[in-house]
């Protein structure tokens, strides 16, 4: 038992992950691909020992509902059971960035956390299978651990549902900007709620998930072939996807803002005059922008100028999830 | 032979029009509903006669396209073939509007059109017969022959396919407002091009074409129970059924602006304090809005203060298509 810290990097999807064919295990209705960004991350700190009669959990100071540390305490439930001990424990979690706003907070902080309890708890798993226990805190937190560029294979039953890393080509020098928009407060409908709601009541799911399918082939080519503007195309595609879903979700699901579009017409403008920058918004109002390096400045300059733009962070893709030295507590 | 003149009004769909079954009949996919506005109008003035040795068209001065004018004399031909004449003709049309920008200027346009060339021409055709000859021209232009509130159906063949009234609840007191934003130049793609292109590429136009039908069911139920909210659910879920349509369109369509999306959050965030304006958009960014007379100042009010919002016409129910006594030549 030793305490351990572990930082994981928050990643952002280009094949959209929405909806679970299998709850209780969180597997996906369809793979999924993402990028993990070097500039957004969560570190957690997780000692256990008998000096804490009960779970002691701390997310961002004091930032965080009952809820969430429920859902932490149901991990560490996972890990005690996965080694076989009775200890509790106690987790100190601080994210680089504001959670639960649409930057896939819990994507790196269940990645952070299952790494870092593993290792506290004495045992050390392979990649694949802390990308499977990641999986159950965080449908995405399965990327997170792989970190870079991962593919997440929907699986047929737990052990085959987990993320693996996938090569861009080296010549595309890809960067991600997040573009922070309007206000940073917690999203009203969850994540895990909005999936639920948007299987159960939006009549373009079962053809949307086909087109996930679809898109998930058309982006591997677009790598094979480095074609450029078609991996542009289905981003595109796959974050049109994911919101006409929750536009059609009842009670409808509307995640952007005036800046979000006034973002994507600045993007679609630019791209008449040569440059490249392709959008994707997650569950919140925040937009990815997949560019190459040679495109970022003029695309952060002009992004810039829009009212209600916070804050451009400009990532490269991350490494995997790992263990550091400086302890939070 | 006498010069006409007629004026018919814009109108907007509730149950949207997006796709033809028929493309040489103008027949549409699925049955529509919609509201005519009485201050937003085309004001035509139709002459035939031997003094003209070809058609002479004339659309707010000089503000039109090659394209638009042959839209203009084919449909004069169809009067001509319906009538038995040879004549050439004068049309002299302007609309109090921005044509081309998403307020439905082919509606009124080709209403007015319809009604003013047929009593230049000397018939006097039935409401059924203008609406039937005003498809033609452009589809929705059929249920600016009726006005008021309208469906036109589907057809099982040109006979069938035309629009009638309908009448909603005069207790709801019932508001459009239509909110003009950003600039107000020619969308890039019409809405015959994107129609086209959206039912050969987007992979959801089926279900959406199902969807339809289960809408237009909702709605006309909402009016029979005087269900306001369910009115106005049926209302947004018709524009984002409309709109996500044109996003899955390849390349994709994306009439919405920043303001337009500003406008929505801002409604539904009005919503939450008892103020229920519902949105819903054509293909273009300006908004219009469904509301009570009770709410319509508030609305108004607080759209005023969003930048980009140009202009906010008030409008209530108009008539139909009609004659009358003041020649624009």
């Amino acid at each position: 038992m030793q305490k351990t810290t572990a930082r994981a990097y928050s990643n952002i999807a280009l094949v959209k992950y929405w909806g679970k064919q299998d709850a209780g295990l969180r597997l996906p209705m369809n793979s999924s691909v993402a990028i993990a960004l070097d500039q957004i991350y969560t570190t957690t700190t997780v000692e256990f020992g008998d000096q804490y009669s009960k779970d002691l959990v701390e997310i961002d100071g004091d930032q965080f509902s009952d809820e969430e540390s429920q859902r932490v305490i149901d991990h560490l439930d996972r890990v005690r059971k996965l080694v076989g001990i009775h200890l509790k424990a106690k987790v100190v979690t601080k994210n680089n960035f504001p959670k639960g706003a649409g930057a896939a907070s819990s994507a790196s902080g269940f990645a952070a956390l299952s790494l870092a309890a593993t290792k506290a708890a004495g045992i050390n798993l392979s990649q694949k299978d802390l990308s499977i226990l990641a999986r159950f805190g965080s449908g995405s937190a399965s990327r997170s651990i792989t970190g870079g560029v991962s593919i997440w294979y929907t699986g047929q039953n737990s052990q085959d549902s987990f993320a693996e890393a996938i090569e861009l080509p080296k010549e595309w020098g890809l960067r991600v900007l997040l573009v922070f928009v309007g206000n940073l407060k917690s999203k009203k409908v969850s994540t895990t709620e909005g999936m639920a709601r948007t299987k159960a009541t939006s009549p373009y799911y079962p053809v949307a998930v086909k087109e996930a399918g679809k898109n998930l082939q058309r982006l591997i080519n677009s790598i094979k072939d480095k074609n450029w503007s078609e991996f542009g195309q289905v981003v595109e595609d796959e974050c049109y996807r994911l919101h006409i879903l929750c536009m059609t979700t009842r009670p409808n699901l509307l995640y952007w803002s005036n800046e979000t579009v006034a973002i994507f017409q600045k993007l679609l403008n630019l791209r008449d005059h040569g440059i490249t920058g392709y959008f994707t918004v997650d569950a919140g109002p925040h937009v990815h922008i997949i560019c190459q390096q040679s495109d970022a400045d003029q695309i952060k300059s002009d992004l810039g100028k829009i009212t209600g733009v916070n804050k451009i962070v400009d990532c490269g893709i991350s490494g995997p999830a790992q263990t550091i030295d400086q302890h939070l507590f």
